[in-house]
């Protein structure tokens, strides 16, 4: 109360302000508008607009206010670094509030990879806000270390604090009004969805069931149909799926406050090196949207549709969450502020915090030591080939005359310790003699491993130990590693060392396939992934994507 | 569960809908467009747009299907007939959903009048999304029939399913940071505000204390600095407020989405015979507004606003609340279906409810008979005169040589049983042989009376009886009287009989005032609320705005 009536004071200039910006030009996301004026800030709240003094003044001479960023679709996960190191990259680059679907680690470790994104995302200048994984595991072939239903999912949202359910991937069983599935739904606040191509009669059938938003638009024209019926489109830049550039064209005046932007899956190097939803806000802004419909974009229209209360603008009584930045699009960030603290200057962090303690979600490999002989694989001109390409996830099946361009690939269940492993020849890689595994494959994650040679094979995933990570083997040699021991998904190490070794790794993985076109550990992490066409490797075997089974 | 499957299924086709309207021109607010499709409902849900099909086909000919409207601010009390009654004249008009202030009936009943708001407007196909009424009594110097505090405020927003809390007129407690006021804000979600020419820094202060709206605004440049500061600008018609034509120059493609329409006090007369937001939308256009912005203003907006979720567009998954209109402006309304029910056709509501048991709320007039001495009053050339004036509710404390022109009036407690009376000349109705009383007073409910002498003066407020409402006396004669048995401001009888007394009211009022251009109702309504410059007539004497107190 006391706070409040502070707060109202200040904004009359009878008490001082804690901050005021001096000089300003303020992003007004209301209006369109630029307003050259000073903006007073007490006790983390902007309190007023117009001509304020006092004696902590900061003279940001004619530099740029702008509300921060908010994230309105990722996996932090994704990022390989932890809640808390994920902020230390994002808050530089102005963003302070991402809804966050922490859908893998739950895969993983269940409600034990719930509690620690929870915990670990506490008293960060990070808002996360969680939304609860609908379907995991993701497919009915998936060997996942956890099972979350429907009587679960409701267990957990009473339980913890969620935004609501995280993307409802599980389109066809919505379609199909699988009991089990609707069930989840109910009395849901806020949906988010994932609908590639879902159109016309099936697009309206899958908004029955109250889904919000969508993020995997890919066209234009499949934007402005999901925009017409009502959805919020959150148009995507990740390290992998890139769609501004395509969904921007439908983007009008009239339909822009449905319009957000989101990252999804973006690792830390491309985040370190470009930002998230700033760079979105520039690769707009170049395609020709209004700076501010831009900034409205990352901001006001996330915090609408999140029901993010006083969040998204510079106004009085919302959050003192600013953005001080040399020009309009937010490409040169010189501070930005968490409820009227300075959080991040030139680039650099300014807040610290223990990663919390994972001992929870670490010896999450549960495999045996493998020998080479496992990965021996028979082959005749009958055999199933996996068939990889660039720039798609989409594989095909084929089968080939000789065993000439050939690698081998497994999966390694590691969850229950089953044993299980699929196996199969794949073509495309162009592999050298080495050998690459990780245990990041959706969305079970269980081990990937691809080698010219089970030798390396097996060297590779042995060296991922019980942690797991990512190892590359060249030569029977270790030749890079990176510690994934959160959940085998995200490194406990500060970013600055997590990038170095992540770029390693890149590089490691270059020298093994010097002539591919294709992103390897981008495609090994969905090659066991049973939704995407034509054939995949998991845990059971080959899998006939088109099919819906395991090829005997 | 089995609905939602039934939902999902129909809207696939896969079962058939409950209603399909056929060739329709669909006016979508997502996207300020119309489009040319069928459109599918199940229990009371759109199901789909598109191709559809199936025995209960509506077949709409081209005509527009447009959202319902909903009223952002009104006091149903002003209508002067009860929630049903009210329902059934809205309705037919297209609104289905209004935010509602109760607190004209609070002010005379408290709880009890809170109890028969919410009672009455169940089971009816209007939404009536009720506030809490923040100011009662409106000021410290009115004499009302119940107090409601920051204890009484917290118990009732826990007892009843209130939206939030009511206009917070008192906005110079706001400003003043006073304790009791901030109290009642107190972890309250929406909260309307009441800030005629409140600006800059006062604005942001009573910004800071979380109100999100305004229906005050009087011009283009108040309205556009509200919007700029975050405020929602509710655009008001009612009966007396016409704000429409000086706040829509301030509307813009940029900040559309910000307002909002709404009546605020309109006569039931003026509702039959003009409608409410239909009204407004109708206005908006002539006045240049692209007319699907006008709907999205009437719709879409305002269902953003107070988070009525699923309501404001014609798409999957929202409520069937539809407006079936040979034209796009709603002037030509055929059909209003509320989730999936037809109720109104051709200005007709084809719903009907019987008012509730209002005895809790009836017999709220508590004084004894009076005698005509009581209103004597002696006039010297010091005495204070109330000069009233047309087309404001502003009058002027004046100074007059002789008694030509002027009239008695006195206001008279009726709550509390005091015999409290407040006398005193005004100058300006042009009063001929008669008297007019009546209940209605702003915002404690007095009894107002007016009159050119003392026995016409007693006989009007006599013939209130005990249930209150409006009196006319010409020459010793009841002229007309309009009884309004719900806390002597709202009839209990159906709106067409009503009106007819109403207007029988206002032609008594014309006779008994033939020049004046004053509107005499709506000035005696508003004569004693002590917060209206320059000088008011309360139940404690003659009251000076200016200094706040009651002349000696």
């Amino acid at each position: 109360m006391r706070n409040l009536a502070m707060l109202i004071s200040a904004a009359q200039s009878k008490i001082e302000p804690d901050i005021i910006f001096k000089n300003a030009n303020v992003v007004n996301v209301f209006t369109n508008q630029v307003e050259k004026c000073d903006v007073a800030v007490y006790n983390g709240v902007i309190a007023g607009l117009g001509e304020y003094s006092g004696k902590n003044e900061i003279d940001v001479n004619g530099k740029y206010l702008l509300p921060t960023f908010i994230d309105s679709h990722c996996h932090i996960e994704s990022s390989l670094v932890s809640p808390v190191e994920y902020a230390k990259l994002v808050v530089p680059k102005g963003v302070t509030a991402v809804i966050a679907d922490p859908h893998e680690i739950t895969n993983v470790s269940g409600e034990n990879g719930l509690k620690f994104m929870i915990e670990s995302a506490k008293d960060l200048p990070l808002d996360v806000h969680y939304m609860l994984p609908s379907c995991v595991p993701a497919t009915p072939f998936d060997s996942a270390g956890a099972v979350i239903d429907s009587a679960l999912t409701k267990e957990y949202l009473e339980r913890y604090d969620f935004k609501g359910l995280g993307e409802l991937m599980d389109f066809v069983s919505v379609l199909n009004s699988s009991d089990e599935v609707l069930s989840k739904l109910e009395d849901v606040d806020i949906i988010d969805g994932h609908a590639p191509s879902i159109s016309g009669k099936e697009l309206c059938a899958y908004l029955c069931a109250n889904v919000k938003t969508d993020h995997e638009c890919t066209s234009a024209r499949e934007a402005a149909e999901k925009v017409a019926r009502g959805m919020y489109v959150q148009v995507r830049e990740g390290t992998s799926a890139k769609n501004l550039k395509d969904l921007i064209p439908a983007v009008t005046p009239h339909n822009v406050s449905r319009f957000l932007f989101c990252t999804d899956d973006k690792h830390l190097d491309d985040i370190l090196e470009e930002g998230t939803i700033s760079n979105c806000v520039q690769k707009a802004v170049s395609l020709g949207v209004d700076p501010i419909d831009a900034i409205k974009m990352a901001s006001l229209n996330a915090a609408q549709c999140y029901k993010l209360d006083k969040c998204g603008a510079i106004a009085p009584g919302y959050f003192a969450n600013i953005i001080v930045s040399e020009d309009i699009t937010a490409s040169k960030i010189t501070e930005v502020y968490k409820k009227g603290v300075l959080v991040a200057k030139n680039d650099k962090a300014l807040f610290d915090k223990q990663i919390e303690d994972s001992s929870a979600v670490t010896n999450t490999v549960h495999i045996d030591e493998v020998k080479p002989e496992i990965f021996e694989l028979e082959f005749s001109h009958n055999t199933p080939i996996v068939k990889v390409m660039p720039d798609t996830l989409v594989t095909q099946k084929i089968t080939v005359k000789d065993k000439e361009g050939l690698s081998l690939c497994a999966c390694l269940e590691r969850h229950n310790g089953t044993n299980n492993i699929g196996k199969g020849f794949v073509y495309g890689f162009g592999l050298k003699n080495g050998a690459v595994a990780q245990t990041i494959g959706h969305d079970s994650h269980n081990i990937t491993v691809l080698g010219s040679n089970p030798d390396d094979m097996a060297l590779a995933v042995n060296s991922l130990g019980n942690d797991g990570g990512i190892a590359v083997v060249i030569d029977g040699k270790v030749e890079a590693k990176m510690t994934l021991a959160i959940s085998g998904l995200m490194s406990d190490k500060p970013a600055d060392i997590s990038v170095n070794e992540y770029i390693n790794i890149k590089k490691a993985v270059e020298k093994l396939t010097p002539e591919s076109k294709i992103d390897t550990l981008m495609m090994l992490s969905f090659l066991s992934l049973c939704v995407i066409p034509e054939i995949r490797i998991s845990d059971k075997g080959l899998f006939d994507v088109t099919k819906m089974e395991v090829i005997k």
